[in-house]
């Protein structure tokens, strides 16, 4: 029998909105929480905070853990800082949070012969270690992405972690994720930054003005994940660009489809794919 | 000098979202308000909610108004009922809410020679008999398209309505009133409902399925508008048939360029125009 994760310590590399939330919610229910930052200032705010029961600069203060979490971004768990690999002891579960599979398993698997890849689907617009919160992953999905290579008691404890912290725990193949995700995530960033570059780049000014002037929720709401962090929609883009380009692709189809019914004025046509819109969109809900 | 449409009563055809909630809050502000609706079951739950002083099928009710608030859906004003041209009193403003302002001025400069074209940018997702609501004015845009043929003294009137209720008044001309509201309003109803098309119609059904369970409020916002009322959508394609295909045009360029910095992984100068973006989106909120 391994002993369980709950009797020893759970590390948590970085506390940004991720690793800072999940600290919060693994002390709320009695867990020990060691955390490992890059800065001093971190640490020390992540220490006001309360976000882990130890936070230090140095990786010594991941020796005891039996479960770790990489709660890094997707740059640096795929190209991880100096030292890091080395300070993961040999024995703990590892796993990551990165919103992208397929090149962390590839690269993971080959570095640490008990890491899990997770994805938590939870977030804010927030970042850093001010944006952590309790509750955070409570009824959102939590997806794992085991191969061959995942160890099956590691992946029953990385199970049970986000099960204590009120996640559903989903499994599917890396590619899979990385197809759906691109469908639902990182296509639509560049949908939505195209729509304000189109209202903002009309060539007559006069119109661009006034667009700004009479915009209104619906605008707000399509717009919002465009307008978002433009570091994480490139890394986005960039980590699972095979995917973003076929969704891409598969999003050009469609709207050429409807704006060919607007040419050639075809409106029942139109509407039935309207419905047809409106219909679906509860199931994504 | 003219009379002050306050000394008589104000008519509404039509008592859905816009049309009730104007006869709430011209009500609170002491107007006489009297309704022309097409249904008496719609007629007896307009009393029972207040939303006019008089409600009526029969356009008689409204010969005492001194200023008519056409509340009807675009085709309807396009296209008006049999017997609602004869039955607006000939020394009365007239004024519309309708959301494409060209097809509007051309018809009705022509039909009523106190005719003033205007559209209060003001909603929520319901409509009918049920969804007037107080308040609902307040703050937004109300913007008139006036011509040569505009008549200064029923313009004025109307502007003195909509600033009763709250409104902040605008004025353009009505191609430039259609142009911007193809750019924020009509054009992004197609961007919103491709984007439900193409995350639902994945030839991969299984990608589809995990799609809907891992949709967060990302997407959830970017597709709201997408899965609106299919019959509004396809009439604001219709009858701006020519802003919204130029818009179309101008959004495909934008993601077209996008999606070429993400085939040639150019990260630099796709994460420069996603910060563009992130510094555009408060000019339109």
């Amino acid at each position: 029998m391994t002993t369980s994760w709950r009797d020893r310590p759970v590390g948590i590399v970085g506390l940004g909105l991720i690793g800072g939330s999940l600290g919060l919610d693994l002390r709320q229910n009695g867990v020990e929480v060691r955390a490992l930052v890059h800065r001093s200032s971190t640490a020390e705010r992540a220490r006001q905070r309360g976000l882990a029961d130890q936070v230090d600069t140095d990786p010594g203060v991941l020796q005891p853990c039996g479960l770790i979490v990489l709660a890094l971004p997707l740059d640096r768990l795929i190209d991880p800082p100096s030292g890091l690999r080395e300070a993961l002891p040999m024995q703990a579960v590892v796993t990551d949070v990165g919103s992208v599979k397929a090149p962390v398993v590839e690269r993971w698997h080959r570095w640490h012969r008990r890491f899990v890849a997770s994805h938590p689907m939870a977030g804010t617009a927030d970042s850093g270690v001010e944006a952590g919160l309790t509750g955070l992953f409570a009824g959102r999905p939590w997806v794992t992405t085991p191969t061959a290579d995942t160890d099956a008691d590691a992946l029953e404890q990385v199970r049970e972690l986000a099960q204590l912290v009120g996640a559903q725990w989903l499994s599917c193949d890396p590619q899979h994720h990385d197809r759906a995700v691109a469908l639902i995530s990182h296509m639509p960033v560049l949908v939505s930054a195209a729509l304000l570059e189109a209202a903002d780049g009309e060539a007559d000014g006069g119109t661009a003005a006034l667009a700004k002037q009479l915009a209104s929720s619906g605008f707000a709401d399509t717009s919002r994940i465009g307008g978002g962090n433009p570091e994480l929609g490139t890394l986005m883009a960039r980590s699972n660009r095979a995917a973003v380009l076929a969704a891409l692709a598969r999003y050009r189809q469609q709207l050429e489809g409807l704006e060919q019914l607007v040419q050639q004025e075809r409106w029942e046509e139109l509407e039935g794919r309207l419905s047809r819109c409106q219909e679906l969109r509860p199931d994504f809900l």
